[in-house]
């Protein structure tokens, strides 16, 4: 499949897998340096030219980790169609509240009932550097930077 | 709901949630500091008594990391009944024969065609430290250690 594709052809799989998946796990390394990871929602709203955004309270570990070692890893499975997706990236921390605005969704009111006015609201941007894919129980697609 | 279960049921839900799930997604720290994360099989057979058991070739860039950098994470989603877990841990290689051959699973010639014969095959063990999971949109459970 990796030889079929070109390279925007695979950044647009990797966004319409993306898509169709509700949660991703956010992994983080901790200061002692083991790895953690949590559901994060995509609110199906993938701004996928490279970015990733995830809406979290600023004050949280997994704010810390990610800024104390920005290199992050998203992961993101759909194991009725056997795809898997690993998107490797950089973190920041976002606190421009058009920009919140803008992404913000309804459903979010699960995690954050005071919507857009939680004083803490933040977004935290994953700028991918790589990301790789796994549709069926062995083949998969590789790529990196540039997307 | 961390008040209400007692240590051991806390162990024993997540060995239940993961035994659900046929694949987790295995991340692990490259030489550069990125974190990459691949889906790999639990042949539902999970033993987790503190373990995690994955059957891997012994030369691939997973285990070479996993062996740099020791600690890794293990992530199991199950989005239809908004089960998630993150396991953190520690990798080890081993090539015990035995020990293959007790874990083997027929499913597991989908990747390793030669099977227990495979003079590349190998076990990656994950020695568990701790593990959080989330059940539901918002409750979550986390606990360490001595699993
Ligand atoms: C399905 C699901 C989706 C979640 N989505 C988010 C999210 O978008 N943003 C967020 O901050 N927390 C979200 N959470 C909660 C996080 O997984 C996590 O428990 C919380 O943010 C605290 O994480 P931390 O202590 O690692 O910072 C979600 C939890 C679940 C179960």
């Amino acid at each position: 499949m990796s030889d079929t594709l070109t390279h925007d052809e695979k950044i647009q799989k990797v966004r319409e897998i993306i898509k169709d998946i509700d949660f991703g796990m956010l992994t983080t390394v901790a200061a002692d340096g083991s790895l953690h990871s949590r559901p994060m929602s995509t609110n199906k709203n993938v701004d996928f030219d490279g970015d990733l955004w995830f809406f979290t309270k600023a004050s949280t570990l997994k704010v810390d980790e990610a800024l104390a070692h920005h290199q992050v890893n998203v992961s993101f499975t759909q194991p009725k169609d056997q795809r898997y997706v690993s998107v490797a990236g950089t973190a920041e921390l976002v606190r421009d509240k058009e920009k919140i605005k803008e992404l913000w969704e309804p459903e979010l009111k699960a995690w954050f009932p005071d919507g857009v006015d939680e004083p803490d609201l933040a977004l935290l941007k994953i700028n991918v550097e790589s990301a790789e894919f796994w549709e069926g129980p062995s083949s998969f697609v590789a790529f990196a930077a540039g997307m």
